[in-house]
């Protein structure tokens, strides 16, 4: 037993919380605050959303029997609370940490986490699922899903309670709702969620509900006949019902998402009706510790930090991609008023606060609606404005069919600038943007470049800002620019290379090429480290820095193609339809590929977390990697 | 002039239209629906639901004034009408027809298309865009979105409304309810329209809305305030809001969709209002035309037929891959009920009709809702089911990230089975599914096949049935089944391809072999028929079946490789991350790919609509290509 939390360290799974009493069980609450307090100011991780959803996880675990009942958690940030009821305690140091547990909900992590979640919106739909499965089974159990306020305006979720309502079928739907995913909500959905919370009735909630719990308590029917006419009527008389009723759902709510007792009293009660039922939790983000309730925003995501001392520590003052990003809109912006920046959802990790500050006229954060975005943008494109849709690789994979369908054929000038391109680090596999060269080059129409550093991000911008011809996109890494580049630089031309040379060889006199590395984007930096070591055992290197993914240089780089000459290719993408592959297809059409060439590439599985530098050394993606890769092709090794 | 039709043949633009006095636009009402049964009778096309929008589009031209004015339309298949009153009477006879008139709306065909739409769900975002450009810009136009009841039911329409509800700017969204896409629709906001239809307000409602459409007529400010406070309430005044009023639109209806006077009177006094209004139409399918009418489906999209007699021809009794589906899904079904089988709003389409009739259990409908239905079933996957996916090709992309973060992440035995998979002809290119190989086969985990005809389909499908180590995937083109290929077959194996041999030849006795063509799914018939062409010439190919495109079998086709023995590989998908790329990769890393090879694709473009083989030939997938490349690759041309 750890003294420090006395209850939660006995448990080991959620059933046993059905034999604590609610005085325990308050207690055990106060543990698990307690635990993501201590811990995740150790590890770093999601905070303050996790300290709002504690005793909404306390109680449904206290009122559900899981297993065989099953909760369906949406986006995992909000699940640390159910890793620590789930017996997960012990290993919680290890919390983001290289195979350690994960930030979010993984199937094979443990056989509670019933439906992993990174990406938003995907609960309700599991768990209609996992509900309908039972129904053709002929199980039993009952099936929850726990989503968000953010999440349920992602276009998904709605599909998924339109086909909930018309199913019919026992399925809950939780909201937490918080009133902000990472920034503060938009959208009309959250004005009305506000004005439901704002409803008169909500003020001695509390009681009321808990009177009315009481009254209709006793047999299943007596139950659900009150819940159906009973709570909300009891609460808005006046109302004929919420939008959620309208679609078939029973709606109760709002209810106070901290008060352990009442939730207690509401999932056991509705534990016994089996059909749709909705229930509209309000809690705090940040719940539990001052400074993160005042402002969740910031501590949404954290970095180790003091605990007693209510700071995180302040960010160093290094250039990343994100803030140059951020930097370059704005003065693009403020250049031409036609330049308009998009968010979904995510301002702060896009780099746009700064920009939805200076320039909100030019600015819009259209929500985790990753689809109405991209179209959004091709509306204001077609209508002659300058979109730039600024959504984290991994996202754009929602907006996929639009950036094809809507974008794309229509060919209309949007431009996409994918943030977190490549390994993410922490987040892992679900947040990964590891595919984008893959879905993105096989549209036709679209154009896709990668700096090399943030000074070629901000030139590449300004290219984007110039091109009205037709889509276009850019990636660029999580993190901060590298600093071991040439400061030499030559324009930014549509489908040019740009050929960096040779370290400590002049440019226009490499008379010695012993093998040519070209590299994409972040793995620049990664071909000129490796060459400068091999110039110092006399090897010498060509480094090509890429630039252009779509259309790719296959003339400039068949130029340096010699049938003896050692080819490796580099990208943080995986190799199915990425660069590496284009380029072999285009250089073989020619009859110019090397017969010693080789990609380096990310492979086709699923990279787990860990920080950028270890997991990038565990799939290859290295200085050393290119330099092990060029002397096994030059000494013959790895060719058949 | 046109005799027929004498008001819409001196209409080339619709701002001619206010012109014309209330008595000569319901003539023209009558033109347009005319032309509609005269021409696409003649020429086929979609029927049904264009009949049900003649008044409407006649009302909005009539009252909204285009240009500088913008009607967006989602899903162009109820914009005939639109089409027909901008000037494109003359040329309807072309319809649908290769380098005719397109069957939905397109940019680059009339400047009045503001925006192309095929798939469901755009146009409101769109719309948005256009609103938004409009603000920025200073303009004072009125943007308007047509969507219909299924579209609406699409993530991204509640998106975009969301988003345009919390923006609150001047946008109009008309819902054309006609109470189905192309299958009666399913979903609870299906069922919340139909309690909206069926308030008691309705009967008499056109009268009722005529008269207090007098009574706040006038002054803008008067009849803003007038919809704002008097259209519902005065309709239903025990409603305090509908869903739409919920999230900011001013909510209109319903009404009359083919009542002209009336609608005239709501669009006109609509434009002079600068906020979110939706008008909920009802109209019928099928308007005027009574056998379309009472089965509107069948009509929905139809093959020239004779207008006296009212009768469809009868189907050709070809075995298309559609109806083998079909029949293949209800045999796996009975056998194992944990088969089921999941549509996207196209029962017709993917050929489970018959299978929601005998095993209604075990089917699933979710509508126009790709996103949650691939979650969907991942959540049924993950609940103990065999769930398959029945989404065309081009919808899938609407699931791509579901596909990889709820599916793939997981190794959930999730199968999709991809209609329409390669051009699918007359629709054009909004709906080729010529990307799947590109967008699925880079996502680990994933598993991807092609029957080369309707028999391998079946064995396919029994694979995938009994395939549970992860998700898997099927792709087969529009159309009837080869009849050309040899009858003998290998088991299903995954990743193993098959070797037909060289025709005439009997197998395992290939003693010389001139060429090798590799020939992933649909063109595996055409690879044979140039086989056997230049058999005929005494020139010996050896044809591969590939049946997978994930994995591919790299080991087993670079058996049959020489470095002096041409290649020529092909495939109905786009050239970039499509098969022929990756097999080129996979022998080039090998040393085995031969000087003389060649990859016969979809070129990096958009293949305009046209029937199959037309098509096809213009972009070079036959047999005829097959013979002109291997001739070439033997001949020593085209190799550098």
């Amino acid at each position: 037993m750890d003294s420090a939390y006395p209850i939660l360290s006995q448990i080991i799974q959620p059933s046993e919380l059905h034999k604590l009493t609610e005085k325990e069980l308050t207690e055990l609450a106060r543990d698990v605050r307690q635990a993501i307090l201590d811990k995740v100011s150790q590890t770093g991780g999601h905070f303050s959303s996790n300290l709002g959803t504690v005793e909404l996880t306390v109680a449904m675990y206290a009122a559900y029997h899981t297993p065989p009942d099953k909760i369906i958690w949406d986006t995992g940030h909000q699940a640390y609370p159910h890793k620590l009821l789930t017996g997960r305690l012990p290993r919680f140091d290890t919390l983001r940490k290289h195979k350690g547990l994960s930030g979010f909900l993984k199937r094979d992590e443990h056989e509670l986490d019933y439906f992993g979640a990174g990406h938003a919106g995907t609960a309700i739909s599991a768990a209609l699922g996992f509900a309908a499965a039972r129904d053709q089974l002929g199980t039993k159990e009952k099936v929850v899903a726990v989503t968000g306020d953010a999440a349920i305006c992602a276009g998904m979720s709605w599909e998924a309670l339109n086909h909930a309502g018309d199913l019919g079928t026992d399925i809950h739907v939780v909201l937490n709702d918080n009133r902000m995913s990472i920034a503060p909500n938009v959208g009309a959905l959250t004005k009305y969620f506000t004005r439901l919370r704002s409803r008169p009735q909500v003020q001695g909630m509390a009681q009321m509900a808990k009177s009315l719990v009481e009254r209709v308590g006793g047999p299943a029917h007596r139950i659900a006949a009150g819940l159906r006419h009973g709570v909300t009527h009891y609460f808005a008389p006046e109302q004929t019902g919420t939008i959620f009723e309208e679609i078939g759902f029973e709606y109760i709510g709002p209810v106070d998402g901290h008060d352990l007792p009442l939730l207690l009293e509401i999932f056991r009660n509705m534990r016994e009706v089996n059909y749709p039922v909705f229930v509209h939790a309000i809690t705090v983000k940040g719940k539990g510790y001052e400074v993160a309730e005042e402002n969740a925003t910031k501590w949404h995501g954290v970095v180790p930090f003091d605990l007693q001392k209510c700071e995180l520590p302040s960010k160093a003052a290094a250039t990343t991609y994100t803030s140059v990003f951020g930097e370059a809109m704005i003065e693009l912006a403020k250049e031409d008023p036609k330049v308009i920046a998009i968010t979904a959802a995510m301002p702060d990790g896009t780099g746009l606060t700064g920009f939805a500050q200076e320039l909100p006229k030019q600015y819009y954060d259209v929500g985790i609606a990753e689809q109405h975005g991209v179209t959004f943008a091709a509306g204001l494109a077609a209508g002659g404005l300058k979109p730039f849709c600024a959504i984290y690789s991994t996202f754009l994979q929602r907006g996929y069919d639009q950036v094809l369908h809507d974008v794309c054929i229509q060919n209309l000038p949007v431009r996409f600038a994918m943030d977190r391109a490549g390994l993410v680090g922490d987040d892992g596999p679900t947040h990964h943007g590891t595919f984008d060269i893959s879905f993105l080059t096989h549209i036709p129409n679209m154009t896709l470049c990668a700096p090399r550093d943030a000074t070629e991000l901000r030139s590449m911008l300004a290219w984007m800002a110039s091109y009205d011809k037709g889509p276009s996109a850019i990636r660029y890494p999580r993190g901060n620019s590298p600093e071991n580049l040439p400061e030499s630089r030559t324009p930014i031309e549509l489908g040019k290379c740009e050929v960096l040379g040779i370290p400590g060889v002049p440019r226009g006199d490499e008379k010695q090429i012993d093998a040519v590395i070209v590299a994409v984007g972040s793995m620049v930096t990664e071909a000129w480290e490796a060459a400068q070591q091999l110039h110092d055992e006399g090897v010498h290197i060509l480094v090509i820095n890429a630039r252009w993914c779509k259309p790719i240089d296959v003339d400039g780089i068949s130029a340096w193609m010699k049938p003896s000459r050692p080819l490796v290719i580099i990208e943080e993408n995986v190799r199915i339809g990425g660069f590496g592959q284009q380029l072999v297809d285009g250089l073989a059409e020619r009859n110019l590929l090397p017969r010693a060439h080789k990609l380096l590439t990310l492979p086709d599985g699923w990279v787990e977390h860990g920080t950028q530098p270890v997991i990038r050394a565990g799939v290859g993606l290295t200085a050393d990697s290119l330099v092990q890769a060029i002397k096994g092709l030059r000494s013959g090794k790895g060719i058949a």
